[in-house]
């Protein structure tokens, strides 16, 4: 494979390297994944995450093993575990079957995703940007370069659109339980400085009421063929209360967010993860602060109905929910990035 | 003045003490407020919160100071910076307004204010279990002993619900940036064998969203006489979500959070607090985990309009956003519950 690089993931004197986002904001640690088996351990424990990330980065560690000449039931085996990590973001599974799909190929297909992301990250940045004007935008999780090969999705939008100025500044949602944009989006805009403000989750219903927010602008993990989407725990209560404030609500996505599989939100499987999470901060230092035994529900994801979003914002350009309504996913969805590389979802 | 206990609050060998609610769930460490001032320190800092508990501890600790026999004009002047500990809550200064009143009878008065609280906790619970058939409930913040003198106001209904087999279970708001439903709610069901179960703020919409919320009940830091109602920031969110989702919406509070004053939510002052309490943790142990220097904004509160509550359980009775529409706030208010000794505000 040839040198590749994103902020958080890179391909360099033949070793796939990823930086460990659960040190951020301060510490900016390189971690280098040897094998596929180390890439799913780093994918699990999100040491490397965003959706259209942990896609970019299984096709990497499965385009290195490749390189090491496995037999075709020895690779596909690993790629099966692989597309297993996380259950809910479609752009892992996508990604691994267009690698399965041609496994002889697979560094020229895992570079491939790479640089297709960047570009898909470019160009919903570019249609995105055209929709705002003088905007308080609020965003949720961490959509941004750190969960891309890219610039990102959400804040690929609002980055594009504050170098225009369209954006004045960011309400940035800390998005309990694991803190991406307290910990990952603050971090990206203050590089970019992009003027924040960080709430907590529960604040943003108030800032609405208030009339602080012109827009909310967020990524998704995964996007049934109806519309209907998955994306970080949290991101329904903001479509509701969006809607009741009669605010407009953005999905940005690349298409490779799209999935074959799902019809709608029912077809969605939603990752539960482990209660240490809820019962206290779960970082580089770990506190408790509910009692030891607390039993807890901590679903990563909820689903949103695509009645909720006013547009879609995809590579391919800008879709309403109502276009949506009418199949244009379904059309999308069968034109994957690459022609020749079509993927099995 | 006479010995008097609550779970968070006493008079014994003639010294006030509190139970420092910061140290909650792991210790259980009692502070004695030695003056006035240690009182503010506490209040301010969280060691005691709670709508109904501040003005009973103020309360307290005047009556305290006044058997040290200050002058009329000290006596005054410490109360007038008592009353000023919060701003929001408004039976801190419904509760210093009495003792001022009559300072030479400071400690009846306060002997009387903490009775008079526990009968009123005792008459909500009593009122609200009666809405009550099989529900899964979901709560924010702390509404319980901890914020009383008494059974607490939202989960003393719940408490009292649940003993007589109309609720089955409870989710928990954790209720960032302080986490008094993480810490405290937990604590108080988990005391009493209550079923529950601890989620993320952010969660509660997508539980809405799958029916697994039946009602929702909170409490109030201030009431507006038009029900408008000032409680711990995320009630509105929550109201707003409930409403969305046709889950019946309840307040539960005393008569003394009533505030006379306050015509609509544009007359309720709403305390920002400190940016550290967002960046991180803080607590007994502090975390940072966002970016040092993050721009913050930390309102303590939002206000919800009366007509996104079903109900509000008083002490005195249940009236619908309806009734409290055509003014039966403004008569209550009128009639503090001790007749002799009307509050000015």
């Amino acid at each position: 494979m040839k040198p590749l690089h994103s902020i958080a993931l890179k391909h360099e004197r033949n070793s796939v390297w990823i930086l460990d986002q659960t040190r951020l904001p301060f510490d900016e640690v390189w971690l280098e994944a040897k094998t596929p088996e180390e890439m799913i351990g780093f994918i699990r424990s999100l040491k490397v995450r965003g959706a259209p990330l942990i896609g970019v980065a299984a096709a990497l560690s499965l385009g290195k093993f490749s390189e090491t000449n496995p037999s075709r039931s020895l690779f596909l085996e690993v790629a099966a575990r692989v597309r297993e990590a996380r259950p809910t973001a479609v752009n892992l599974m996508a990604a691994v079957d267009r690698i399965v799909q041609n496994p002889q190929e697979a560094t020229r297909v895992a570079e491939e995703i790479f640089e297709e992301d960047v570009a898909l990250c470019d160009a919903i940045a570019r249609n995105g940007a055209k929709l705002f004007e003088k905007e308080t935008v609020l965003t949720h999780c961490n959509a941004g370069a750190l969960a891309t090969a890219g610039v990102g999705t959400a804040v690929g939008v609002i980055a594009h659109a504050f170098r225009l100025g369209r954006i004045e500044s960011v309400f940035v949602d800390e998005t309990r339980p694991l803190l991406q944009g307290g910990r990952l989006t603050t971090w990206e805009l203050k590089k970019m400085n992009i003027p924040y403000t960080l709430i907590c989750d529960n604040m943003a219903g108030f800032l609405m009421q208030q009339g602080r927010v012109t827009k909310i602008i967020v990524g998704a993990d995964r996007i049934a063929l109806n519309g209907d989407f998955a994306n970080k725990i949290g991101t329904y209560s903001l479509a509701v209360l969006a809607k009741y404030h009669g605010i407009p609500f953005y999905v940005a996505a690349p298409r490779t967010t799209l999935s074959l599989t799902c019809h709608s939100m029912r077809d969605i499987p939603i990752e539960e993860r482990g209660a240490s999470e809820v019962r206290g901060f779960v970082g580089t230092s770990s506190v408790v602060w509910s009692p030891q035994d607390s039993p807890v529900y901590n679903p990563a994801f909820d689903v949103t109905p695509a009645h909720l979003v006013k547009q879609f914002i995809l590579d391919t350009g800008v879709y309403s929910s109502e276009e949506v309504a009418q199949g244009v996913f379904n059309l999308l969805a069968a034109t994957q990035p690459s022609k020749n590389l079509r993927s099995s979802m």
